[in-house]
This record gives C-alpha cells, sequence and structure tokens, in this order.
C-alpha cells in the first residue's frame, strides 16, 4: 500500500512541508530511503535528520527547520508516526472461525466473526467476543471472558476468573488469572488460602510476553482501561493498577496494592504490598517503594554502579555510617560547636 | 453447600459465639452479607469488622469483643478460614482418564484414577500418580515422575530428571528441570557443561506461574516438603531449599546455594550462588545476599525511594562519603580529639 | 559407553597420570565412585579431592599432586570435562520428521533431517534447517527462520520476524519476537507504535527458560554469535548483545541499550535504555547500570543485607547524608580547618 503525503497530511492534521503527492509505502528509521516515512521526537537526532534520505520526516516544529526532505509538522510527531505505521502496515486479519486441531467446548460461546487457532483450548462457558483473536496454544479456562477484539497472540493462559476488555492485547507466554500467593502459617507449616477472585481487565490494556497476573483472594484483582505492561511482569493477588498507567518490564508489585492513574514505573521496580500510590507518580527503574506514595512526581532510589573496589570501600562506609555521625558529635562537643537545628545527633 | 456454624466451630476446633444452626455457604471480606463467612486476623480491620454485615466471623478472642455477628473464635483465625474456604468452595475433581488430543507414549504409566487434559504431551516411561490432575499443555518428558494428586494446572513443563512428590501443585507457564546455566571459558568463548542432574520436589509444594527450576548439573536441585513458592521465580541448578520455606515472586537463587528451613524470603530478592542460609531466616523484599547467613532473625538491604532530586543529591554524596570520612579524620587532628575506639578511619 | 582414559587423554590433548586402559562410563562429583570422572577447578575442593574414589580426575597441574587417582592434567579443565561430559553423555538424537500432530503450514520448509515435535506449530514460509529439533509444543510463526542444528526444547515461541543461527538452544517457555514495549504519549492516554523490525540471533547462542527478547521497533534486536543468556532475562527492542557475553538470570535490559563482547553480567542485574556497555565488563549481581560504560573492568553497587533494626538506622543516616555533610563543614569553619581540595562542601 502506498499513500500520498498529502493524504497523510489531511487524515493526521500535519502540516505538509513538501509535495502532497510523494508517496510513501513503509516507515523506517532515519538512515532509510525513498518510499520512507520517519520520524523524529528529540533534538538528539538533528544530526541524522539532517542527513536523511527519506521521502518524509514526521516532526514538530521546532525540528523543521533542520529537515532536508518532506516534512509532516505536528505537535506530537511520536504519536502520529505510531498512527502512520499502523496504517502502513496493518496486522494481516485472523481468519474468522476454529482451527480444526483446537480443543473448544460446545459450551463456549464463540462469535462468528472470531479466530480460534491451532491447539487452542477453550473450555466451557468461555466467551470470545466478535473478530478476537485467539492465537495458537491459547488457553481459555472455562468461564474465561474475552471482549470485541481482544488479541491473544500466542499461548496466552486465561484463567476462568477472568474478564478482558475490548481491543487488550496479551503477548505470548502471559499467565492471567493464575493462583495467588496466599498461605497461612500453622504449627506444621503452611495452609494454602484458597484463591476464589478473579481479575478484572479493561479496554485497550496490553499484557507483555511472560507477565503474570494473579486472581484475587476474595476481591478481584484489577487493571483499569489503557494501562500498558510490559514483559515479565508479576501483579500478585488484589491488586488494582489504574488507567492509562504504563510498567516497564520485570516489575514486581506485591499483594492488594493500589497504583493510581497515569503512572510510569521503570523497569525492574518493587513494589511492597498493601501501599497505595496515587496519580501521575513516576518511578525510575529499579526502584524500591515500600510506603504510600501520594504527591505526583519522580521518585527514585537507584544506586548506578561503580568499580568494584571504589564501592566495596563505598559500602563499608555506609554500613558504619553511624560511627561517623558519633564522630561528628564528638567533634562538636569539644568545640563546642551545637548541631544544625535540623540535625539528628540525638536520635 | 451450605454449612451450619455449629458444625463448622467442632470441625475446626473453634469457639462459636452465635447460633450453631446459622448457615454460611461461601467466603468472603468482611463487605459481604448473609451467608458468607469472613476472617479477621490484624486489629486494623477492627472497623470493617464492627460494620460487617457477614452471617459470621473467624477471629481470635482478642477481636472477638468487637464482632456484631456470629463469631468463630480460634488461635489462628487465617489457617482456620482457609481450611473452612477449602470446604466450602472445593476444585471440581478432574474426571480420570486421558484427553483424546493427548499424546500420551505407550510406555508411560498412568494411574487409572489420574486427568491428563486436552494437547498434553507425556513422554516414554513417564510416571503420573494416582488422582493427579495434568491440565492442558503440559509437557512431561520421558522420564518425569509424578507422586499421588499432584496438580499440574496447564501448561507446566517437567523434564524427564524431575521427581515431584504428592499433593505438589504447579501454575501455567511454571518449567521444572530446564538445563542450568553451564558454562566453561574456553580461548573460544564457552563451552556448554552438560546438565545432567535432576530437580526432587519433596510433598505439599506449590510452584507459581512462570517459576524455572533448573535440574542440577551432576547432582540434583531439591525443593524440601512444604516450600512455597511464588510466580516468576529463578532456582538455579543445585541448589536446595528447606522445608516450609516460603519465597514471594520475583525472587532469584544462584546455583548451588542452600537455604534452610522455614526460611521467609521477600519478593525481588536476589542471593548469591555457592552461599548456605541457615533456618528461620526471614528478607525483607528486595534484599541482596552475597555471603551466608546463620542467625536467624530479620535482614533487610531496601532503600525507599525518595524524590529524584534529593535522592540524586544522596547518591552524590555517598559515592564520595570517603571523602566524608576523611575531613572527619582532619578534624579530629586538628582538635586533638582521638577517634571513637570502634572507629575505621584508618582502613 | 565406556572410554579408556588413554583415549581421553589424546583426544583431549590431557596428559595422563595413570593407567590409560582404566575405563569410565559416566561424569559425576568427586562424592562418586569406580567408573566415573569428575573435575577439579578450585582448589577450594584440595580437601574432596584428596579423598576421592572417582577412576579419574581432570584437574590442571597444580592441583594434580592432591589427585589420589588416575588424573588427567590439562589447561583448563572446566572445559575439558564439558567436552567429555558431553562424549560420555550423547542427547539422545532427535528422530527426523514431522510429528503426525503437529501442525504444519504446507508453504513451510522443513528439512528432511529436521525433527518437529508433538503439537509444534509451524507457520508458512517458516524454515527449519537440518538436523534441527523443535521440541513438543513450540510455535514457529510465518516466516521464522532456523539455521542448522538448532534445538527448541520445548514450547518456545519464535516470532515470525526471528532469525535464528545454527546451533543454538532455546530452553522451555522462551519467547522471542515478541512486540516491543512501544508506546506514543498522547492526551487520552498511549498509542502502540506498531512494532516492526526483527530479531537476529547469532550461531552458538543459548537462551534459558523463560527469557523473553522482543523485535526491534524499526530495526532489529540483536544477539550476536556464542552469548550465552540464562533463564528469565528480557531483552528489550533494539538491544544488541555482543558476540561471547554471558548474562545471568533475572537481568533486564532496557530498550536500544547496546552490550559489548564478551561481557558477564550478574543475575538480576537492571540496564537502563539507550547506553552502551564496552568490551569485556563484568557486572557483579543485582547490579544497576544508569549510564554508558566503557573501560573494561568490574563493576558493583550491591548492598549486602544487614540485620534489619541495624539496616534501618543505617538508611535513615544515609537519607540525611546531607546534614552530615554541612555538620562537617560548620566543624572546618569553626576550626579553621581548610576542607580537602578535593572536597564536595559546597556543592
Amino acid at each position: 500500500m502506498a499513500l500520498s503525503l498529502g493524504e497523510l497530511a489531511v487524515r493526521f492534521g500535519c502540516e505538509l512541508r513538501g509535495d502532497p503527492e510523494s508517496l510513501v509505502s513503509s516507515v523506517g528509521t532515519l538512515a532509510g530511503g525513498p518510499g520512507v516515512i520517519g520520524f523524529v521526537a528529540s533534538a538528539a537526532y538533528r544530526e541524522a535528520l539532517q542527513q536523511t534520505k527519506l521521502t518524509a520526516v514526521v516532526l514538530d516544529s521546532r525540528l523543521a527547520q533542520f529537515c532536508p526532505v518532506a516534512a509532516l509538522v505536528c505537535r506530537n510527531p511520536h504519536a502520529t508516526f505510531a498512527r502512520i505505521a499502523a496504517l502502513l502496515h496493518p496486522l494481516p486479519a485472523p481468519v474468522p472461525g476454529i482451527h480444526p486441531s483446537a480443543i473448544v467446548d460446545p459450551a463456549a460461546q464463540i462469535d462468528a466473526s472470531a479466530s480460534i487457532g491451532a491447539l487452542a483450548v477453550v473450555g466451557a462457558a468461555a466467551v470470545v467476543g466478535p473478530r478476537c483473536q485467539v492465537g495458537p496454544h491459547c488457553i481459555l479456562e472455562p468461564g474465561a471472558t474475552l471482549g470485541a477484539d481482544v488479541q491473544l497472540i500466542a499461548r496466552v493462559f486465561v484463567g476462568g476468573s477472568v474478564t478482558i476488555g475490548p481491543r487488550c492485547i496479551l503477548h505470548p507466554g502471559a499467565v492471567v488469572g493464575s493462583d495467588g500467593f496466599g498461605n497461612a502459617r500453622d504449627d506444621s507449616g503452611w495452609v494454602k488460602v484458597p484463591q476464589l477472585g478473579g481479575v478484572r481487565i479493561g479496554a485497550d490494556v496490553e499484557i507483555g510476553a511472560n507477565t503474570t497476573i494473579d486472581r484475587g483472594a476474595l476481591d478481584d484483582t484489577v487493571i483499569e482501561d489503557g494501562a500498558k505492561l510490559d514483559n515479565q511482569i508479576q501483579i500478585a493477588h488484589n491488586v488494582v493498577i489504574g488507567a492509562h498507567t504504563a510498567i516497564a518490564a520485570c516489575v514486581g508489585i506485591a499483594g492488594s496494592t493500589r497504583i493510581g492513574k497515569r503512572c510510569m514505573i521503570g523497569g525492574g521496580t518493587g513494589i511492597n504490598g498493601q501501599i497505595t500510590l496515587g496519580d501521575d507518580i513516576v518511578i525510575t527503574g529499579m526502584g524500591m517503594i515500600t510506603r504510600s506514595l501520594d504527591k505526583p512526581g519522580l521518585y527514585s532510589s537507584v544506586i548506578p554502579v561503580e568499580e568494584a573496589r571504589l564501592w566495596r570501600r563505598i559500602v563499608g562506609r555506609l554500613k558504619r555510617i553511624d560511627t561517623m555521625a558519633a564522630r561528628i558529635t564528638a567533634l562538636e562537643a569539644a568545640a563546642g560547636v551545637s548541631a544544625l537545628p535540623q540535625d539528628d545527633n540525638n536520635d
């Protein structure tokens, strides 16, 4: 498919600087060539922009002056580029119908426009909405419910107590609705606490490869509309993730914690259970969150690596920081200098 | 199924305060209503308890006075509640037999009371014990052995060198018996070290979704009776996990490390290889364990997030903590104050 | 299979101290017995060596003097042992052909010597090279390409844009070629950025259980020859991993980061996106890497656990380290002592 720049400008509300009849048929990086459209969203790529041989570039008005080829100027080049890419590179439409190798319970409700892939297993009373794509090797336990246009790419597990809203995308290896980690201590060890809640996933949620989301213990685990979850995230039972919150890979969130709306959680972050993060909280990668946070803003606890020899000295000092404080206090006493008012020498 | 409070009190050894003829048919939170039984195990929920409209609540004698409805009083409300929940919400019994779509080697030994689910693959000489439930898409490599009453919920991989004890539960995506990470450095890169050991899993072990447990290099990897492993845990080759140890999600344990009995390892913790943790050691979430620990107790190395701007200042200071110590030493010399005896100014 | 020590010495270039006619048939630890060959690569096992009842031990010349049985002396005992183990314990050769339960598109190109396992799914235009082993429940999307002698042990997902070089080994649950985490912020939330790049994996790469490697956004994600990846690693879109780099379990690498050749990344490490690590960089376990590193060497940011009570005091002090620095500055002013030249009291 080839589209003219004029058509793209009209469709996505861009100002076009260049020939409206020029055609593009694919998207690519600034290193691409004719027939390709790219984008720039940061001044860091100015030099690459100035040397590009693309047919056109999507960018904002600040960078447009550096563009040697046709420019589609808009306020949000990244989002506009994403929409152009989706238009030029449409996903193959799933073929409606049930693959003959799939094992589908007669009592499952499969919309006639849905596609059930090879070797999928769909249990009794599962519901698969219009135009859903259930990829190869997916499992829907009895009772699992998919809204319209849900894509389970391949090998996704959806437990019986799970409801997934329209237009969600789940990537290979994702497990939604497994038992939460509920154990009661007893004299003889641990007693399993039956996990009886569900998982409710809103509309337009994306869930990455090998991410796991446990069902609630009694109430439900909830992922609100538009939340985006990367790969290998662990969401424990009864967690609530607010709308449009984005979570990068390898984050673990312990039980019953509530995350607000529009948060961004950096990769590798760990979040304790039973706490609450408000809206618009941003955590840098590898953060550790042990208590509730309600003030919007950027939080961090990352400690970048040092050369190991130096780092060992630093950790040694850190472990004896109490002694350093005591030495300062002793010096202050000897010098008759009083500690600063905000000080902590008496704790 | 509805049960009377009198029957529950007798069966679980509780003191009943209320009408023994009252019936409950399900468990729920304190926000539930008639016919539901809940529990309270912490004074933090006292207010919710005082407003509950449940038919009955399981609790201990301290909280019983605040309960406005029938109370089942016992020493360990959480464990008692877990048992009541299991009684009121029994899992559907697996149907004995082999699903026609499963691929079962004729040389596999499948107990007649076991259930083999849709599209499962069971290799030669695999052993499946009485009343086992092998869910859809599970793989048992040739030689894998399951004791009685094992539940592989769905899509569990069990390698050929793996033995799993009675009543274990493995959740979707778990991989048990994959090759350990064994590589010998050579001039030209890495030489794979064949992984020849097995995995021995005791009785009553639970293994979470997408958790991975590698086979030993020469000897076995061992998970002892009653250990509980949450989701996305990584257990390297030749690790030993002691009986009744509980490990929260996203923990990684490197090769040949031994963890004692009744330990509790917080989520996201990393544990170096070749070390030993004794019995009854508790690690807070996101801990880093680099050396052996033998004294029972609570250990931590978590650093909670701060506002990023402040945190950057703190890290900057930390990285120069050696300089701070030198300044203190210089001040002590100038003032004729000698360092505290336990000090470290000469290291 | 039993082999003589003389044959092993010749084949692997070892000096034999002992009877060349002695036979070994398996490898084992130093605790093994007759007919077994073991190895020692560290003086830490000297005592165990002195008590061994093995038939023979592979070791270097420093340790040979402590060996009470036959010795195969060589420069790199671990690598030599790995090769002997592979010789004595050959993997069962996969049976060429397509399992009748596999779903293979007629347009896929499957070499006649390759093995396609039970319930595998191979899409149109997928290419499977000579002697490949595609285990049970693997999925090759249309267009996925495997070179010669690739082993997909079981339940591996290979996306349509993925090329895997010869002799690679992928373990159960690995996902290669899933969508990267690309989202453009918009007024209404997030717009998915189509992920259109591929994954190129070189020769002799090993990829652990449940590891995930995302396809590139526009260009490819690249894993170079001989790289070794353990379990549960997350590789984001457009990452490049250099040749012969080894990465331990639970590492997460964010988008577009480039890792050099022969690096070793300890388990649980997190690496930010958009940065570059040079060749021969070694990171201790649980490191946090936020900026580019080019100097070869050992880097660390691990903080080992302390008893929790003490640790809380240390963290409390750390959080107020700025105050400590200010107190020192005040003392210096009072004492007329000037700060050390490299000091930081004015920042």
